[in-house]
């Protein structure tokens, strides 16, 4: 298998408690959420790290999914370990517990299959690993980063190295008015894009999320979820759905953009229907584009 | 000339600073923003009342735009003042101070000719009020209304009830939280459609605002301004475009309430650009078309 696309960042189990139940150690991480996802559209590989406690089970289910783990590594020691809760709203998740155990040395090395993708999104890791991975690939169509409050407020000047060598930047609209020192997004958009990037991505929750470019803006509904299960990677699913769908029809047209907004609401919404990756054992190709084809009918006006 | 649609609302002066500059007694009050928008729609009739400082040339302002001032008064006494400032980001307005004067006594009657008016706005004031504005009209197609914190905090029993005789209710995002008493608008819009209205019109200042009915939600962006003036108002201009779109074209399916929301956002962002109603001293029709048009590119999909 040639992959088309590759995604970087973390394999996790995850506790947690939300208002509709509990799990514990439940398949987890910003990597595995991504490529599962973004697996539906295209072919993707996972660089990441996990401990000797990782259960086949769930190697054998990204492979199910058609995920190239050739840049999987498991090694001695446990596998990262986040454990949190959702309040009634679903609001942010408050952090009761992380233990980064093997992903606090995670050191990514492609291989060498992966140095000529055409796609690359670095999930949320420290900037200066996200760095590292950029300069190991070649001329890549695409490269996409997330990123979070704690980098921004942590690692700033690694951070806006990184952010000067990518084409999309995804972060959600408290990233972006923190990131850009700015109060609202009518400034925080251009202040972020004079960092490098040509795109942002902005999540805004319940809201949807919205993309920008100098010229452009575009914004996509969230799916309405009459019950939603667990929030935890809806966005790493939303990003999933986005880069899985442009890498699929290599549209990089402002109406390629629009089409992979939708994509990512569409599977931003699927992870939120269930615990953990669960939404996606059995979940159908021709779902997902019923799953589109309602969304585009949200917002479409004659 | 017979009158399609009446707003019953306040007229008043505005003392106001913003980042851009300030302003001593502008033309301002829900009524005058919104019946000035939706004349460039429809024929419509001002509901409301000024003191014997109301300038001579404000009234023929609004008559100019073709405002029909049957059910305006003019009473010995002073004109509603309010005067309040903006921050850097042009966040909610603080208010310094607010003078009712005449307004505190304003007891709605419409004329004759407005009984059979099809389409009926209440502005933001008491419920109270609303209601016997609604007591007066024979079977019109269509009643909104707008509301806000305020009455909602003091007046919930008068405010469900005009709630319940409403097709459309008009309020900002945390307005629709605190009136549902919920924490997300996931919840909020089922809470809200039950106390009666068909549809919901949530206002979410510079991200635009969403329409929601039992079965449907569209989302509109805000027309990104670079320099905002004076934000005075561009709730109740994007209630003057909605309506009056509305109105004038008669269409109360869903694409002609997603059709008028578009014209909504283009009111409201026209609105910004100067200070009061200055943007309305020499608006015309076409550009108004142009910017519809440009809102509609925002939200393509092909």
């Amino acid at each position: 298998m040639t992959v088309k696309m590759i995604v970087v960042g973390s394999v996790a189990y995850d506790t947690l408690q939300t208002p509709i139940g509990k799990r514990e150690r439940a398949l987890g991480g910003s990597a595995t959420y991504f490529s599962t996802v973004s697996s539906y559209f295209t072919d993707v590989g996972l660089v990441g790290v996990a401990g000797d406690d990782f259960e086949e089970g769930h190697i054998a289910f990204l492979k199910k999914h058609g995920v190239d783990m050739e840049g999987f590594e498991r090694v001695k020691g446990k596998t990262f370990h986040w454990s949190g809760s959702y309040g009634a709203d679903f609001a942010d998740a408050t952090t009761h517990a992380t233990h980064l155990n093997v992903f606090e040395s995670f050191d990514p090395k492609l291989p060498k299959a992966y140095q000529k993708v055409e796609f690359l999104f670095l999930a949320n890791i420290h900037p200066a690993l996200q760095m590292k991975v950029i300069s190991q690939v070649k001329k890549p169509r695409l490269i996409a980063m997330d990123t979070m409050n704690f980098w921004i407020a942590s690692a700033l000047k690694d951070l806006k190295q990184v952010i000067a060598k990518v084409d999309i930047l995804f972060l959600n609209m408290q990233e972006a008015l923190m990131l850009s020192g700015q109060k609202k997004l009518a400034t925080a958009i251009p202040a972020l894009l004079k960092l490098g990037p040509k795109r942002l991505v902005i999540k805004m929750g319940e809201l949807g999320a919205m993309t920008a470019s100098a010229k452009t803006r575009f914004f996509v509904p969230a799916f309405p979820l009459p019950d939603i299960v667990d929030p935890t990677g809806a966005g790493d699913s939303f990003a999933g759905g986005f880069m899985g769908s442009l890498a699929r029809n290599g549209d990089l047209t402002e109406n390629g953009f629009r089409r992979s907004m939708l994509y990512g609401s569409a599977m931003g919404a699927f992870t939120c229907e269930n615990f953990s990756l669960d939404t996606y054992k059995n979940l159908t190709k021709s779902r997902i584009e019923q799953r589109f084809n309602k969304i585009k009918g949200m917002i479409e006006v004659k």
